[in-house]
C-alpha cells in the first residue's frame, strides 16, 4: 500500500492507475447485454445500466459498473428476482407501500421515485415507501428523476451496517445516503451524501484497488482508527459530527427499514457475502410538486438569484471556484459524456470477463489510454 | 475568559456557574404572563413560553428563555405582530402554503405542524411551508408534536448567515436545524441538530456567559479557527462533515426560505441587531401518518426492538449507556420536571430585570442554588 499518495480524487480521474476511456452508451449498452443475459427484461436491464453508468459519469466509481459484477452474481445465485412487477401494498393520496418483490433495487427505486411524482402532482407531495428489495446504487440517481419534472426529490434507504451508534464500537447503522435534489433552468442541485465521512463505497473501493485510506474515513473491528480499507471493511466508517450522522443513519433505518416493513441495519443481508438470502433492504421515495406552492419560474428565479450570490462570495485562499451541491459531478458528467469515461484498468478487465462468462459479446473500445 | 474550563456540559447542568432552581411551570407562566404584557393573547403566550421552557427542560439553554429578552424587545419595537392569525395561501391535499402575517414562529410553527398532522391523517403525509415568520426556537419542539399523533414529524427552517458555503470564507447559509421524530410507546426518538458542528447559538450564548469555545466549533470573520465567540459570532461555524453540513444547510434555505415565497440565508433579518424590519423567516413542516402505511403497534413493536438491539451493543471503553437520538434531552426533561430547572444567574437576573421593565409581577422562587 503507498499510503502518501490515497487520494479518492485520483481514483476518479484514474490518476496513478492504468485506465480506458470508453464511451458511455457503449458501456450501457453492453452493462444491459449482461443483465439481460441473466433473465432481466430489457427495459428494467436498461434501467439498471443506466443508473450504474450515471454513477461512472458523475465522478462515483465506487457505486458504477464495478457493481456490475455483484449484481450478475445475486441474479445467477437466485437470491435476487430477474423478472417481477413492483406490487402496490398500500395506497393514500400521498403515501404509497411498494412490495419490490425482491427485484433489482434499482428498478423499483425508478418506479417508485415516478409513482412519487405522478401522485406529488395531483395531491402536492407524495412518500413512496419500498419493502422486500435491494441494493439501489447512487441515490442521487433518483431525485433527479424528480428534479426533471420541476419538483423536489429526496431519496434514503435502509442498509447493511457500516456505522456504529454514537458510543458503541460495533457497526449496527448503515451508511444510508441520504439525497435530495432541486430543479434549476439547468442542472439541478443535487446533495447525496452518506452520514460518514465518506461512503463505506469508498473503502470498498480503496481495498479492490490495493491503496491506503487517510485517517478519519474508518475505524477498525475494535473502533480503533485505521488507514488499511480491508480492515476498515471489517470495522465502521466514522459518522459525521459524531451523534449527528449516527442520528441521521438511524432516521434512515426508522424510515428505509422499519416504516416501509423493510428490514435495517444488521437484519439487511449483504449485497457482497450472501448468495442465499434476498437482502430484504427498504427505502423511501418523496417528491414535492412546486407548483403545488409556487409558480415554477419563480422558483427557478429564485434559485437563479441564490445561486449567483453563493457563486460570488469571497473565497478562501487557493479556492478557485465555490460549486454548489452536485455541480462538480454535473460538469464532469457532461465532459464525459462528451470525451468518454475513464475506468480503471481493474474494472475494465473485470467486465471482460462478464462477457467471457455469460456468453456476451464484448463491445468496450478503449477510446484512448 | 477561561478557555481550558469551557464545557458546554458545564453550562446545560450549571456547574461552574453561580444557578437557581426554579419550577417550570412557574417558568412557563411568568413567561406567558411577560409575553401578554406586550399584547399578546393568553393562548400564543402560553405557547411560545411552552416552546422556550422545553429548550430549558430539555437542556437547550440556548434556544430557552435566554431569549425571552429578545422576542419582548422585538415585540415592544414593533417588528414583530403580537395578534395575527396565521392564513393559508395555498391548500393541495398533501401540501400547504401558510402566511404567518409576521406573528412569532412558534405560535406559526405549532399551528402550521399540527395543521401538517390533520392533513397527513387524511392523505398520508403533508408538507406544510410557512412565509413571513419570525424565529421559531428549539425546532424540535415540533416533531414532538406529530410524533404524539403517532406520526413521524419533520422541521426546518431558513436562517440568518451562520455557515459559509463551502469554498467560501463568508458565511451565508443559516445554521438552520433539520429536525426529525419518529413515536415509540414511551418518549419519541428526536434529532434535533444544526448542520454545523455546533449551533450559532451556543457560540451566542458562551459570548453571553464570557467563556471560550473550543476549536473546531467556530471560524472568525477571516475564515480562520477561534476560541473566542465573540469573534466566533462575526464569522461562521464549521458545518458538519464539510460540504455535507454546508449542503444540507442549502436545502434548508431552498426549502424553508425559496420554496415557502420567504428569505434566505442574508436576506433573513436577523433577531438580534435588527429592529426596523420583520425577519421574513420561513419554514416547512412535515408529517407522515404511520397507520396509513402500518399498524402503529407493529411499527412501535419494530421500534422497541431496534432499541433494545441498540442499547445492547458493545459500549467504547469509557461509555456508560449508549443513547438514542433525543434521549438524554428526554430524561432530562423529565427530572427537570420533577426537580426544577437550573437556571443561571445571568438568566435569571435578566428575567427578573423584564419583569420590572415590563410590570409584570416576578414569580420565580428560586428552590435551591
Amino acid at each position: 500500500m503507498n499510503k502518501a499518495d490515497f487520494s479518492y480524487e485520483k481514483i476518479v480521474k484514474g490518476e496513478g492507475f492504468q485506465t480506458h476511456t470508453v464511451k458511455w452508451e457503449a458501456l450501457r449498452d453492453y452493462c444491459k447485454r449482461l443483465f439481460m443475459s441473466q433473465s432481466m427484461p430489457e427495459e428494467d436491464a436498461f434501467t439498471v445500466a443506466d443508473a450504474l453508468v450515471d454513477a461512472d459519469l458523475s465522478g462515483v466509481p465506487s457505486h458504477g459498473t464495478t457493481r456490475t459484477q455483484i449484481y450478475l452474481k445475486r441474479l445467477e445465485a437466485g437470491v435476487v428476482n430477474p423478472v417481477f412487477k413492483p406490487v402496490i401494498e398500500k395506497e393514500n393520496p400521498a403515501s404509497v407501500l411498494v412490495n419490490a418483490n425482491n427485484g433489482n433495487g434499482m428498478v423499483a427505486g425508478k418506479y417508485a421515485m415516478e409513482l412519487a411524482c405522478k401522485k406529488a402532482r395531483d395531491n402536492g407531495s407524495c412518500f413512496v415507501f419500498v419493502n422486500h428489495s435491494n441494493h439501489i446504487g447512487m441515490a442521487g440517481y433518483y431525485p433527479k428523476i424528480a428534479a426533471s419534472k420541476g419538483m423536489i426529490g429526496f431519496t434514503t434507504t435502509s442498509a447493511n451496517p457500516g456505522i456504529a451508534p454514537w458510543g458503541s464500537r460495533q457497526p449496527f447503522l448503515g451508511t444510508s445516503p441520504i439525497a435530495i435534489a432541486a430543479p434549476t433552468r439547468g442542472d439541478p442541485v443535487l446533495l447525496d451524501m452518506a452520514p460518514s465521512q465518506v461512503a463505506m463505497g469508498k473503502v470498498v473501493l480503496a481495498a479492490k484497488l490495493g491503496t491506503a485510506i487517510p485517517e478519519g474515513w474508518a475505524l477498525d473491528a475494535d473502533g480503533k482508527p485505521t488507514t488499511d480499507p480491508n480492515e476498515g471493511k471489517k470495522g465502521s466508517v466514522v459518522p459525521i459530527g459524531g451523534p449527528k450522522g449516527s442520528g441521521l443513519s438511524f432516521f434512515s433505518q426508522i424510515l428505509g427499514g422499519i416504516l416501509s416493513g423493510a428490514q435495517y441495519g444488521p437484519h439487511v443481508n449483504t449485497l457482497y457475502y450472501d448468495f442465499k438470502n434476498p437482502q430484504e433492504m427498504g427505502h423511501v421515495f418523496a417528491a414535492i410538486d412546486i407548483s403545488g406552492l409556487m409558480d415554477l419560474n419563480v422558483f427557478q428565479d429564485r434559485m437563479e438569484t441564490i445561486i449567483r450570490e453563493i457563486k460570488a462570495l469571497p473565497r478562501i485562499e487557493g479556492v478557485m471556484e465555490i460549486f454548489l451541491p452536485g455541480e462538480i459531478e454535473m460538469r464532469l458528467r457532461k465532459q464525459r459524456m462528451r470525451e468518454g469515461i475513464q475506468i480503471t484498468d481493474v474494472v475494465y478487465q473485470e467486465l471482460k470477463d462478464l462477457g467471457e462468462k455469460y456468453g456476451v459479446q464484448f463491445s468496450l473500445e478503449s477510446c484512448g489510454e
